[in-house]
């Protein structure tokens, strides 16, 4: 059997470099945007349609839809509600459609919508993305979300740990030195992964706005099945 | 005394996120442009210019100057010599003016003038550069050339040494999380430096090509004082 290609992309800025029509695309954007996705897959909510620019977001207000919506981690003034995991409650969005738009995750899903498929990871869909990714006969190209086209460590580390679950399933190959570095970072956190990301910016961003609540959350494991996948403008569950 | 700020940037790819007109900027390209730069400032080049197109070699070749110039580890045709740093002997560029363009390193060196300052950093002069970097009053960015816009575990590895020499000295404070993480990984391959580069990609593809013969040399500290500094479109020694 021929092993798949397996490449991190650690920003947006270089995904120019990685980007490939027959690829499978993972985004991640653990603090907080593919975790509150996942979450709201796991609460029930019919489809979620990103949007790039604070405009559009707007424009769908306008047009009747539920918006969740930050920049720099502050609610935009018109949306129902902001990025944090714990706003996507069963009681807000099951079986509806909301509009998603945030400082730097949904950006890159659009981006990345030229390949073949693009999934939601983050820690809470570790396992189900995996296994998935390892049924697809394709290379697997793992996308961090980063903070405004820079490099963000929770979510290479997180790319670490996926990229290191693939590889150990023995269906994947790697020359990409983005892989080896994000492994070798998963393998320096793991034993105490909340204490090794005091030390990320975005961490101390949130702590600032008070909005560090979900920090815990965002690093669980496993705590939902759902993979969800982007099928023209719009998330739905696999 | 307030601390100066210190960047890591992986990717010329994401070169505009941490670009700033006040920032003394490092340039690192271990394998091989950078390397090859400071070993023809310690072999006494009077100045080199790195120019980005192989048109500009070319024309630079027809008006005489020596050119040093390759892409993807092959000397190109009208050239002089190539990338190795074996090349940049004493007979062959001492007092003179080389013509320089590489596949990764040169590019980011033009784009980063817009910068106060940019300086040709590699494990060869790293004691030199660091002490000369702690004494400008400014922020520092320390720029991975990289593979074709991706990232490279060791230009990743060596600005992580580079970075926990700068804070190290008190000087210097970060809120990058390249910075964490490329001095993580600094911290796990210093112990067997070579060793730990086997995995990089460069080093397979300079092997590929047997071309790796000056991977030793290219990672071994402090051979040399001199401090290669881009003055209007060329570099000279401080």
């Amino acid at each position: 059997m021929t092993k798949k290609s397996l490449e991190i992309c650690f920003t947006p800025a270089a995904f120019d470099a990685h980007s490939d029509s027959e690829a499978v695309v993972v985004v991640i954007d653990v603090l907080r945007a593919t975790s509150s996705i996942c979450t709201a897959f796991a609460n029930g909510v019919r489809e979620i349609i990103p949007v790039e620019t604070v405009e559009e977001a707007r424009a769908m207000k306008a047009r009747g839809f539920l918006v969740a919506a930050e920049r720099d981690g502050f609610v935009l003034d018109f949306a129902d509600f902001g990025n944090s995991p714990f706003n996507f409650t069963p009681e807000k969005i099951k079986d509806r459609s909301v509009v998603y738009s945030t400082t730097n995750g949904t950006g890159i899903m659009k981006r990345a919508s030229e390949c073949h498929d693009v999934v939601i990871g983050s820690w809470l869909n570790i396992s189900a993305i995996c296994k998935w990714a390892e049924e697809q006969e394709r290379k697997v190209v793992i996308v961090c979300a980063g903070w405004k086209k820079r490099f963000s460590l929770e979510d290479a580390v997180c790319a670490g740990a996926f990229a290191a679950k693939l590889l150990e399933s023995g269906k994947f190959c790697t020359i990409c030195d983005s892989v080896h570095a994000a492994t070798d970072l998963w393998n320096m956190a793991r034993e105490d992964l909340l204490g090794y990301m005091e030390k990320a910016a975005q961490r101390s961003r949130l702590r600032d706005k008070g909005l560090d609540d979900c920090i815990p959350y965002c690093h669980t494991f496993d705590l939902t099945d759902v993979i969800p996948v982007l099928r023209g403008d719009r998330l739905t569950a696999l």
